[in-house]
């Protein structure tokens, strides 16, 4: 870990830069298989998944058998962690419902908002080596809670034309419509259009590659919504000496192996607990089997000495980190004041993995700053307010005089009209 | 309006279909102009204020004295007006504050999500012949109500450099940070990157021309979250013998006058009705000061007749109208069953123009279908919600073999490590 002991605040800007990549290359490819899904279909579909997956699949929709086999496949402690983390998950997306907000604003002008459920999600879960059936839950739980009637679940086929056990079992388990076996860009593109077995959908969830993420950015301008902007996943720690520098190490070293590209930061005010952590680090790197990913990260990890809470405060909520972990004598301090957090753990006993997997918050959360503006996946992704109106004849005639005079002095005279009508005949 | 009598539904796609514009022409100059905002700061900004508002400004900030004198300038009348509106959508928008969501999802595991402001936002009010200080009311209640602590108001000078009366009025009233006299792309591009004078924000809001909206899409390039994807204003009347042709035709034309793209439809169970509409339209467009831009709006309206309400609800969730209006003799069955619709307007007594300026509801809402995936501008478009967790030591103990599995599942080891080590010291 590279270390900077109190810096200049003039150079947090360029510290607490994340790497920028070029995605124009990748933008080319992407419009070019956006343009041959939406030309094609399903035909286009097949062509990329031989392309990119090195399979050719006869059909791409996973049967009822292929899911009951898989299932059973799925050992059984690992069954029931999975449904540990799946009613946490339910039980705190669940608490997320609100009510109908009503007002009436006046005397006869009635005002209310409801959430109702986007009716077809489209979820992207990655392939590759390590199946990531948590995302599954984390995306699959709250479109149930929140009423979507189409759930497709797209995730990329092996070389033998299958997706892994445990996605099969926990898409199976939480309820997804439909799973189909496709990946990278062409799921991407077969959800925004549609093709003969992919239907289209309203909004596209899920993690992916710098492909898929391109390929989301993309889709957003065919109109279909996202859940947001994707970059390589953060980790900041803010810990004193009352912190176990061991804990600590493990806990930036479980954001490490995500990637090389992962962004790692200990924030601290005490250069003993600094150097502590970055033995402890060198000690558990050493065993850990991912261990090439994970120094690669570690190499750019930077560990900030600051000379009070105050100050790291002002750092941590400047770089805006996915996930934070407080564990100081002053945690309060911290979790009342963060503006700008993705998710926040708290003390020495909530490392990241909790919320990773089982505490029952989501995983998919705001990256690269964007935790500044943007909410991690609850259930409102998987809804939308909408408002309601209902004005009484009296409601007409209360407002009606201060619309007609709104309208008018914007310029808009048929607005006014519309309410000088019904006033007219209310007051013959 | 033309007439659709009981389409089938195999045409619904095409019947239904808003106009789609080329933007990729847009798409060179507004890149080109962000560039160098970017590089130049104000020096930019300045340039194309004189290239495309033909003023040169000896400064953009709108100061106290000028805001004092324009506040006099608006006339009581007005002011009032605006300061109902302004009660009700306080009123409206503050009833939609929630409380924090805790849940302890297990012994020792507790979950909680908070809604906290964004930072800094920026709110684009466009120029113009007509001045949109309504808009400011929209943006501004519910960025103060959030705690929004950075509220920049940017908007286009006029030829004498001067931003209308009105809008200063609103503004002020509502308590914005900075007006900035500056408008179109290299608005929306200081806003993006900051410039000497416009402070960086982290969030943009408002509506604007198409090169506005291209350039709020360039700007989420940049890590810049926006409001939503624009398209030309709709309004959806659903309606029977029950409702009244003049105050439909009235709505209609309220719409239609926003200019010649503004999407106009009538859905409706009675030919008879859709006939005594239409002339109420050509009979009310006569008399119109906007006759013009109306008359074409409405040249490409479309009047449907269906055959029953059931089919009716079906065809407006398959549109998803930016504004619905229903005023039936069963208003009850489309309010409880519409799944996608900006804001709904219920009854004779609820014209379009009462939520674009009084009722309290929000008037931005998605257009072209958005709909179906996005929420109309609320409360929570200035917040985001971030969760927290913290286990005590019985809550690890609960949780951490399930995390152990799980990680260990998707070839996470140093995730899983971290819940080992706080397990085995706690098992000493």
């Amino acid at each position: 870990m590279k270390l900077y002991n109190n810096p200049d605040k003039s150079s947090w800007l360029e510290l607490l830069q994340r790497p920028t990549k070029s995605v124009e290359v990748i933008e080319a490819t992407v419009d070019e298989i956006f343009k041959e899904v939406k030309e094609d279909g399903d035909k286009a579909i097949k062509k990329y998944t031989i392309k990119f997956d090195g399979v050719a699949l006869e059909t791409n929709l996973v049967s009822k058998a292929e899911i009951e086999q898989a299932s059973k496949l799925v050992n059984e402690d690992l069954k029931e962690a999975i449904q540990l983390a799946k009613s946490n998950i339910e039980k705190f997306h669940s608490a997320q419902k609100t009510d109908k907000v009503f007002v009436e604003t006046m005397a006869g002008v009635e005002c209310w908002q409801e959430k109702r459920p986007i009716q077809k999600v489209g979820l992207y879960i990655p392939g590759g080596t390590a199946p990531l059936f948590s995302t599954v839950l984390m995306l699959v739980v709250p479109a149930q809670i929140a009423g979507c009637k189409e759930i497709v679940l797209c995730s990329p086929p092996n070389k033998e034309g299958k997706i892994a056990n445990e996605i099969l079992y926990a898409a199976n388990l939480c309820g997804v419509t439909k799973i189909i076996k496709v990946g990278g860009i062409q799921a991407i593109a077969g959800l925004t259009f549609g093709t003969e077995t992919i239907p289209q959908v309203y909004k596209i969830f899920g993690p992916g590659n710098q492909f898929v993420t391109v390929a989301k950015q993309l889709a957003t301008k065919y109109g279909v919504a996202i859940d947001m902007p994707a970059g390589p996943s953060e980790l900041l720690v803010m810990a004193d000496e009352s912190a176990n520098a061991a804990y600590v190490a493990s806990d930036l070293l479980s954001q490490a192996e995500h990637g090389s590209d992962s962004q790692v930061i200990l924030v601290t005010t005490s250069q003993d607990f600094a150097d502590s952590v970055s033995s402890e680090v060198k000690k558990q790197l050493a065993v850990l089997p991912r261990e090439a990913m994970a120094e690669k990260a570690i190499a750019n990890s930077k560990s900030i000495v600051v000379d009070s809470n105050a100050t790291a405060l002002e750092l941590i909520n400047a770089y805006g980190p996915e996930h934070f972990i407080v564990a100081t004598t002053d945690n309060d301090f911290f979790v009342d004041k963060i503006s700008n957090a993705g998710s926040v753990f708290i003390g020495n006993y909530t490392p990241e993995s909790a919320g990773d997997y089982a505490s029952g918050t989501n995983h998919t959360l705001p990256t690269n700053g964007f935790s500044k503006a943007y909410s991690g996946v609850n259930l409102d992704s998987f809804q939308k307010s909408m408002t309601f109106q209902k004005l009484s004849k009296e409601g007409i005639l209360n407002l009606g005089n201060a619309i007609e005079l709104m309208a008018e002095a914007e310029g808009l005279q048929a607005h006014k009209n519309a309410v000088t009508l019904r006033l007219s005949d209310l007051k013959k």
